[in-house]
């Protein structure tokens, strides 16, 4: 073992310990209450380290989204009117858990319809073209993932063959996204079915 | 005419006033660079009477963007593949230009992917829960005209008479948000018949 090694965790451990404390602050404080220098203090490692791989506040931020996308697996059954509906529940679930973050939910579990640090992690990937970049970069690979799932459906034939891949999984993606930051509105498991019922019958009285 | 009438202007003519200055500086400098009492002053009014009509500039932003939703106009002209790109069209306008707003598009005319004021107006609507409801108040009306021209599209039997029209709008609105938002991509004429096109027809291979 070398000189530099001995007794020192390595640094994808670090990573997982940093993102690990990260996580439950920002979940548990909201975009607001995350504090970096704290999180360095709370995962045991000098503020310099943590800089070293999170320039910024914001970075670290959406490390943590990026980890707690991971989490959210895309599952294919074989059944795309099983497993839309049960896709976009995990966005939408991540959507409310980003938008009660830190926030008082009062005398009646609720914190009303505000987007709380969904808004917040918006602009703040607005303001930093760098991190803005990351984020993008972070939504195209994940997205690549679950457009994957509606090719492999229309490939066997439960969607139709021509089928505009992209805009429909934007319009399914957005409208959860729409709710919460714009009108408001609750986004759950009724919702996706509503939506995917929606997109999949189409509005249109007669097909042509 | 009593004597506090005399020689003033009106409430009507001081708010036409002032939103037209903020409307002007609100574009061309983004959320940023707006300043309520660069606004008072370049209307020729005293602070005071702007603040007393709107609070913080906040408030003063979102009568901008009420005032230009405003002026997007819901053609109805009886066909709804016609109608509903043009709409959605307007929706994509009023986002990119308040994407591009205050932004320096550089030697190629382009502003780059992000967000720009669409993300910090949403961030500052969620930071005050009464500017939030006022935003959610404007869209609620706003979405009521644009979901009536899609009633009145399936009463007439263009689209199925048993549609979700609040889950169609979401989707629809929500997928533009969705890219200028997230995904960074553009929304133009081309992209507002895509996802007309998905929508109305459907994704799925056979109706059922």
């Amino acid at each position: 073992m070398s000189e530099t090694r001995r007794g020192r965790p390595r640094r994808a451990e670090i990573d997982a310990r940093v993102i690990e404390v990260a996580t439950e602050l920002l979940l548990r404080r909201g975009y607001g209450g995350l504090s970096p220098d704290e999180v360095a203090e709370r995962a045991g490692i000098a503020k310099t380290t943590l800089y070293r791989r999170w320039p910024t506040k914001d970075h670290l931020a959406f490390a943590v989204v990026a980890r707690l996308q991971d989490d959210d697996e895309i599952t294919d059954t074989g059944d795309i009117r099983r497993d839309l509906p049960a896709y976009l529940e995990k966005i939408a679930a991540g959507l409310e858990r980003m938008r009660r973050a830190g926030r008082d939910p009062g005398d009646t579990g609720d914190t009303g319809p505000g987007p709380g640090s969904v808004a917040d992690l918006l602009a703040a990937a607005a303001r930093q073209p760098e991190v803005g970049e990351l984020v993008r970069e972070m939504y195209a690979r994940r997205n690549t993932l679950a457009r994957a799932l509606l090719e492999r459906a229309r490939d066997r034939g439960e969607l139709r063959p021509d089928l505009d891949v992209e805009a429909l999984f934007d319009q399914l993606a957005g409208a959860l996204y729409y709710r919460v930051l714009v009108t408001g509105l609750p986004v759950d498991r009724a919702y996706a079915e509503r939506l995917t019922d929606t997109a999949l019958r189409g509005a249109a009285r007669e097909r042509n």
